[in-house]
């Protein structure tokens, strides 16, 4: 795997204290962040860090180093969920020709803000990061046409979709690559239900790294009882030529799961990118219910949950745990940096029943 | 995780294309590659690579380029499976000696050709990487002879076997090391079933890296029928100095899975490497029954299988669906440049019922 | 993740070889390594290592060098377990006060001998890498008192416990920092039995890897009885500022986990670091009976276990096989390097029932 430096945030977030800026951030509705009153603080033997007391104005205390510390951290849960320029993995509705739902995906160059103030050039399915959503249920007939706006060849692979051979999109195994300017239509009867992807296979690594790839979901035909869910939450991670994301954001911009007490959350693990990805909720666990669209025989729980590239995990969380919690991946460095949380941080949102 | 640069194979396909090399590629009998006659392409919004038709005939269009690089992926694919000197996990034959299966097993530094014209020097039993497959069952009396003809001292472990401590592979703990020019004998009754490895478990990190491993295979005493197999493959993955192969060869000199549509296909997924590696089947979904040899108690369906180093992977996949299914690692850059395919990357070929 | 150069052990190792170091290591009275006698050693045909044999005096032959390195093999497993200065996750006996369970935990930094002779700047939880285990009951309540030493802030995050909100321990979603100096109480209820962590959620790619984490046992109300064990061994596996670590300890100076033959070994593998580490245990088989503290629905078996950043992996052994077992990350160079063995390497020694 290859060694990444840490994205940009943490620098222009370093950059953004220095210059003294004091925007005012709008804290969110939903999130009930702690008083940090600081009330159950107490006095303990003082630290080294006490003498530094008399340095010269110049030179910044360990105190004051840590206040420093602290303010850019803070500054960064404070901006969450922060907005930024675009949103992916939005729902796209399908336009119906005679009982073919008919999908339209335009692959182009575009500006991507991944956290506020930090664009970068992203190849994307009509202008989003992940591509749109699709959601389907087993049956459909479904028809996609790919447009390609980029300098590039391309194809689109379903992902996880046991589909006819000549439908599968592997550039000369089954089907020629769709050049520059051109287009190219999929049409299949949708065979198996999950959570599944769709994504470019051609010249992959470079296509998918900057953006090119989406969630294809596939409601089943008759749905088991024991996965009814209250929210439905598809998560995509990646760690391409964006830096880490949730769904195409980094930390503050990415977009936290809102719930009420007592729900069930449904959420779909997906992972596009080049690693894996430990993700931990804190406060609940999660009930793994499905592998790649497969159900589970015999489902399982945890509060970390390593998904690799490629994969795609169902889990449900019964949110009984009022609260903000937070959600990342546990692969600490794609979650912090001394500048404070950035990448794979989301939060779970636990709206209280009584409030 | 070492940071490693692309293995070559890329760029000599370049070179090769620079030349303008005309060599024709034989394509494979079980092989049926869609016809990529572009008679799906459909006239799309002209994008701005239109606009360098007005360019000097020195700068290659943006169509040129995709065009250029599309034909170096053709390449790739319609060179598959490329014949290279040298296979690697052939069925070793057993010499019988009183009751007891012998096998010969000779360490040497080899030449090794990874792809076709990358040739790598490599430390190989019996002149193959990986070694031969070994295949007994589960109670069998077996004796192992190494010859050491390395310049180093080695040993050899069998993982995954439960065997008495002194028969167990590591230098100082359970033997001594076996000297350049010195031989030594295992001998054991074999006795747990599954998919087991070989390989040395001196200076480990550089011996097994450079190719000192092989397949241990053990038929159960009574083999389930819910195992059946009509195919049975061993895949052994791997990440050291040859780069990223299958069974000790990279794409496209990958040997393909080959059944009939109908029939049952097991495949023992085996990591020598230090990464992990997510193979992901097209068109059809694993059911996974083993790890490390120990039947699951309650089977999974997947796609994509994370394969961890020193881990083993049972699967069985109703081969339903007929042509010809990429099979690949899905760490993108594992398997594909901008160069086309290579790396970990094979083909499913399920060939029509009628056919 | 990190491209990380292989820590100090082995060069100091070199050195010390080189100085020509005669001190006598000890032999554990635990472990019964082989005779290494070679009385299995037969004579081979020659390799080419014998032409050096013209060498003059100041160039070794291969046999020389093969001699060397395997004196440096096993210089290392004969130190094995090597006393260094400091031991971590050292059971902590909490103070009571009117039925609550109070420990402390002093954050500072320290000096810490990861193997003999190699020191490192390390920051723990009261003088310890891991900090001290705390091990709790169902139910209990329990308060936990952090002073911070550091120079700067922190706090501490209770890994897998489904706490409230306000105990979770994540600056300024759940709490306020705690300051260089200042401490800082948490109180709450055991809610959920299993292998679960703490450690700091400031700052946390350095903190938690440099150092400031533990393990937090939460004994059930009512024990399975086919989960009861005669040994039970928590094991922290690490690879941050330290190097490639067992319990905050790199080999020789590993523990090994001993038990007699017969009995059955609770093993509680946690990972802090942020790589995965797939473990191996040598002669024997372990049987997955939790993930994250939950119990697994359908226990399943391996021998070579992949252990995510995050995750916690309970698994039962039957000690059915005597000797001493390597027991080690199968990601090679975290374990072995042309020095000898290294890093996250420990052992099973199961003593035989007549001894």
């Amino acid at each position: 795997m290859p060694d990444r430096a840490s994205p940009a945030p943490p620098t222009s977030r370093r950059d953004f204290l220095r210059k003294g800026a004091t925007a005012a951030v709008a804290l969110p509705a939903v999130m009930s962040l702690a008083g940090c009153s600081g009330s159950k603080a107490v006095a303990a033997p003082a630290a080294d860090t006490t003498r530094a007391a008399a340095s010269p104005p110049s030179e910044p205390t360990a105190r004051e180093k840590a206040d420093a510390m602290d303010a850019m951290h803070e500054k960064g849960v404070k901006a969450f969920p922060a907005r930024t320029e675009g949103k992916g993995n939005q729902p796209l509705a399908p336009r119906l020709e005679k009982g073919v739902k008919v999908y339209e995906l335009t692959a182009e160059e575009i500006d991507w803000e991944v956290e506020p103030g930090r664009k970068v050039r992203a190849w994307a399915y009509n202008g989003q990061v992940p591509g749109p959503q699709i959601r389907v249920r087993e049956g459909d007939r479904v028809r996609v046409k790919l447009m390609n706006q980029l300098s590039q060849s391309t194809a689109i692979h379903f992902h996880g979709l046991e589909l006819p051979n000549d439908q599968d999109g592997v550039p000369f195994i089954t089907q020629p690559p769709v050049k520059p300017g051109e287009g190219y239509t999929y049409e299949f009867t949708v065979p198996n239900a999950g959570s599944h992807m769709y994504h470019s296979h051609h010249n992959a690594a470079i296509q998918v790294g900057n953006g090119l790839l989406g969630a294809f979901i596939v409601e089943p035909r008759r749905p088991l009882a024991a996965h009814k869910a209250d929210v439905d939450y598809v998560m995509v991670l990646n760690d391409g030529a964006h830096g880490y994301t949730l769904n195409g954001k980094g930390f503050p911009a990415t977009e936290p799961v809102v719930c009420a007490q007592g729900q069930t959350v449904r959420l779909r693990f997906m992972n596009e990118g080049m690693m894996i990805h430990p993700m931990h909720l804190h406060g609940m666990h999660m009930t793994v219910i499905a592998k790649d669209g497969w159900d589970q025989p015999a489902p399982w729980k945890c509060d970390t949950l390593n998904i690799a590239p490629g994969e795609r995990w169902d889990v449900l969380v019964k949110a009984t745990n009022p609260g903000t919690w937070a959600f990342h991946c546990h692969i600490l460095p794609h979650a912090e940096s001394e500048h404070g949380m950035y990448g794979m941080v989301t939060a779970l949102v636990v709206k209280p029943a009584t409030a």
